[in-house]
């Protein structure tokens, strides 16, 4: 294993730092529960925090900023936050307006959330949940009952981040959250597997000829593996699957998302951006918002998702406000 | 060889109509020539291109927007662009205030630049250039004469195009231009090596323990091959190499960038930004504009490199100026 670290104990705990060394004018940083969340939120705006395990960057460390996470409390990579990071996280943040909580669907983050959730709640704060889960690759899973929350997520951060900015009450933004979720579709691929720090070696192994469809973003088993083929042909069968699964239809204004997993360099991105782009119009979908790039990754995992999102009036207002985030170009 | 492509023949050209198909509304695309370049370049600014190698996107193919390139034309991937692609583009976005070419300092695209740019002159535009040549890994190299040009080249396109903008007239962009380099020094590493698509098997190999430091964009050799080692010391040894070199000076403000070499995920980036903050600190450079993330890359290697930049009051301004390419969050 070859990563740009010092040791794997100190993995989170440096990236983080590095963050929040990157963005000390933004950002308040409290090392004991791995969180960093935004100077400046609003004292009647709603506050929405997220934090899985590491491991998914931008996603969620790298996403605090306005209109999109006000918090972020990550646990150890591949590791859920343990139940008193969200608890405290939570009391940082919280406002009159009240704390959303959005949660990607595993059952180690359900677990952790609920329990912080009512330790919050024990003292009077008021918090919404939105459970992400846009990954159509399989039911249930190695660490999922139903489907697992991938890179949709940043979709539902982004809308309920903007309308929370712009005035939305806690009621209001579960609804939204919801509301994008039931609208938000995603499988992903992998060339290759990726080492966690502290484990030291691949979660899995893919032949020299061998790739897998619809892979989880912690390595869990996807639909099948094959030989390795074409961009076409991975495109169309990741198309099908997501676009059959709303199902989206022939008019629909979308949102489309081809999202790298960590080691795949964005020309190979913008490669299956084009597969999915001449896809979208045979099908008669408009795309009126594109994304191509790391949204929600697994380490240093080589391979892609594609995310499709059917979008209404208010959604694509949304995606069109303003918002900041750790990750910029300039 | 496992890339997201339909064949290698086609990787450029699928991976430029991916970009165009993403951002129709900005861009004019040229299939024959590879180029993009920007529907609204104003009639009286200076234009500014770009084009060497594919394999570094952003650079150079994505880098192209408002305040930033008006145009790019790479070539094939590692490969300098024919002599025709420069002169053809540079027809193409002439304006009356003249053309700035941006080279990076290697001999196959500085014979293509010079002939394209005697050919486009013998029509009656007015050519300025300017030679970016950041790297202080190595002097002279594989495929140079003197030294390379890698990352550092972000901020001379950043600085004269956001120039160019507000009405510098082609001298004055070369003045700035060879300011810029003048205080911009690289040093990159690589943990891997990586496959170009035509070649179908990779340029060099590291051994599972070792590392190579000082690593051109193209797999040139660098400075020496050692034991992987903990980041503190991989970054030292890059920052006393960038340091030394223009030389820096306590009480500097600067812009820092940790680049990432295209298969390295961004949380190891914000690891070695950490060192990277830390070290100015010691140094007593105030880090007045960070960078972390892909900027010039080497396809899918795994590693990165660290560039200083010295600010002066004009620089640190036109680093502030609004501009826009391909690659976004939002």
């Amino acid at each position: 294993m070859k990563k740009l670290m010092n040791n794997a104990d100190d993995f989170v705990k440096e990236m983080i730092e590095g963050v929040y060394l990157a963005n000390k004018d933004k950002y308040e940083y409290v090392p004991e529960i791995n969180t960093l969340y935004r100077k400046d939120i609003p004292a009647n705006k709603v506050a929405i925090m997220q934090g899985s395990g590491s491991g998914h960057e931008p996603a969620h460390i790298m996403s605090v900023g306005k209109g999109m996470l006000d918090a972020a409390c990550p646990g150890a990579v591949f590791a859920a936050p343990p139940m008193n990071y969200v608890y405290e996280c939570t009391k940082k943040i919280a406002t009159e307006a009240g704390v959303l909580h959005i949660i990607n669907n595993y059952q180690g983050d359900k677990m952790a959330w609920d329990m912080g959730r009512e330790m919050a709640e024990m003292e009077g704060i008021k918090i919404g949940t939105v459970i992400v889960n846009d990954d159509v690759s399989v039911e249930d899973s190695l660490y999922t009952v139903g489907r697992r929350g991938v890179a949709g997520n940043f979709f539902v951060i982004k809308a309920c981040g903007a309308a929370a900015e712009k005035g939305a009450s806690l009621e209001e933004l579960v609804a939204l959250g919801e509301k994008v979720v039931s609208r938000v579709r995603s499988m992903g691929m992998a060339l290759t597997g990726c080492t966690p720090p502290a484990k030291g070696t691949p979660i899995f192994e893919l032949a020299d000829d061998e790739i897998e469809m619809g892979i989880g973003i912690h390595g869990e088993p996807g639909r099948r593996r094959v030989k390795y083929r074409p961009i076409k042909e991975i495109v169309k069968e990741m198309f099908d699957a997501v676009a059959n699964d709303v199902p989206f239809k022939k008019g629909d204004r979308v949102a489309v998302m081809i999202n790298g997993m960590g080691g795949t360099p964005i020309s190979e991105l913008y490669i299956a951006y084009r597969e999915a782009a001449l896809l979208c119009e045979e099908a008669g979908f408009t795309i009126a918002k594109n994304y191509v790039g790391n949204y929600c990754t697994s380490l240093e995992m080589a391979g892609f998702s594609l995310t499709i999102l059917q979008l209404d009036d208010e959604i694509e207002e949304l995606l069109n406000e303003p918002a900041e985030i750790a990750i910029r170009v300039f």
